[in-house]
């Protein structure tokens, strides 16, 4: 059994770039799944869909990620194995191409978890990441016209996500942001912050998409990964914390998430949060705007 | 019912500082006791607790903390609200007196939890923190011999926290370290983020010390406030989590934590954590080296 999962992140998308935020997660999701056909691991699987997400310009991650007060990219990112509950993350990292690599290589090359600002650039520039502008020219003129407005919107196409399960039966959750538009300079989202937006164990992936603040505040995804654990549904177990997080914080989220056996759980309390997904015996992927 | 837990730190402490330490953590508990005494907030007597052994140049924070790979002193703190689950922390932050005030700034002043490295210095300023330089020449002599060894000890003495419980049934906990002797330049610990190193809900307010890694990967904070919420004993649960870090990752770690009726747990897999406590109609605080 292998399975993949994969979210554009839940938010306010423009009529315009709704197909192609779903033919994007499609794309994502298929280099996900062609990682796990060929044997690859689950780690893998999340890297690459990832990649894809942050190399399309239509998601905020990576390239295309939205702007914070100054007009500068701040990028977060997390990865999390499943199996040995090896994690990384990076956070606030600025001209840097995939800032899921970068969070990969904190998990595999350091004895650390999470680096952040001026100093995990510094790190990324010493594994071998080239200095790149992540900034679009659509998002710069958003920038502008958000800045003038004084405020950003609460909700904008945010954060991308990926779960994957393995043939060797091992989970991996990978999560991409630029965060929110106008944030303050420094602020570290969930993103990067296992058991915040990603998490990953033996029995449970998990990739969430919302307001960065209140998913840490609820260790939102460590709590749908406990959840699982004690034999839950992927499926109830991201639906009874997004109605927490409604309830508690009059937010909606996002939530992709796997358990070990396959099973897909998929909710968003917002209009849309374009997602792809394929298991098992499907014969295809499933490709949604909003399910 | 009040009730005020502090301790600092799991690790190794030399013979000759361990009365000290005990007197220190003692003094602080009476620093959070006084605010609870006069009717004060949870969140305030955490502040006061946490304040008082940051100026302690004994303890691993603040005043006082060991220094990273460069020698340079890089503060992280935590804080949180149990009734509001309001949160804040600094992580990575550089000539600052107390951190946990920053970290409660952070919670109270912005739409933020967590702010990183000189953003976060640049919004301390703002703020009116003044600059401080917490290096002290013994720390700074520790590290000339640990960088000469070219490893840190795994343990040091390390991490401060202080939980407590106020007249009105709020629960609060706050944490604060130097982190890690000789760490990476930019890495952020648990302390400053909620549910690894420090969590408080409605029903419990738990401060952790040991290897921040281990408890980012696990969550470890918010895996104990869960068991407690679900009808856990505060002793029962944290010795539950540090079994469990001790069979997955090897490593002992520190645990304080309440409940909302002022049960008290507090459990070591080190040799000592020094730790004070007072509840309810105990008639002086009880304060030890080890449990």
């Amino acid at each position: 059994m292998i399975a993949i999962v994969v979210h554009g992140g839940a938010g306010r998308w423009d009529e315009t770039e709704r197909d192609g935020a779903v033919a994007g997660v499609r794309c994502a999701a298929a280099a996900g799944w062609q990682v796990l056909e060929s044997g690859g691991g689950a780690l893998d699987a999340v890297t690459a869909a990832v990649i894809a997400l942050e190399d399309d310009p239509l998601f905020n991650a990576g390239t295309g990620s939205v702007l914070n007060a100054e007009g500068d990219a701040e990028l977060d990112a997390g990865i999390m194995a499943g199996d040995t509950l090896a994690a990384g993350g990076v956070a606030c990292v600025r001209r840097v191409r995939n800032p899921v690599l970068v969070a990969r290589r904190v998990m595999e090359a350091t004895d650390c978890v999470l680096l952040a600002g001026a100093e995990a650039v510094r790190f990324a520039r010493d594994q071998g990441f080239a200095d790149y502008d992540p900034v679009t020219g659509r998002r710069r003129a958003r920038w502008r016209a958000a800045r003038a407005r004084q405020a950003g919107e609460r909700l904008v196409p945010g954060t991308v996500g990926a779960v994957a399960l393995d043939g060797n039966g091992r989970l991996a959750a990978a999560t991409s942001t630029g965060g929110r538009e106008l944030k303050r300079p420094g602020r570290v989202g969930d993103s990067p912050v296992p058991g915040a937006g990603n998490y990953a164990t033996a029995q449970a992936a998990v990739s969430a998409t919302g307001w960065g603040e209140f998913m840490l505040r609820m260790a939102a995804a460590k709590t749908i990964a406990t959840r699982i654990e004690s034999g839950e549904s992927p499926q109830s177990a991201a639906a009874a914390v997004l109605e927490d997080m409604e309830r508690i914080f009059g937010a909606p989220i996002g939530v992709i998430c796997l358990d070990a056996r396959g099973a897909v759980g998929i909710v968003h309390g917002t209009e849309g949060m374009p997602h792809a997904w394929r298991s098992g015996g499907d014969d295809d992927f499933k490709a949604r705007f909003a399910t």
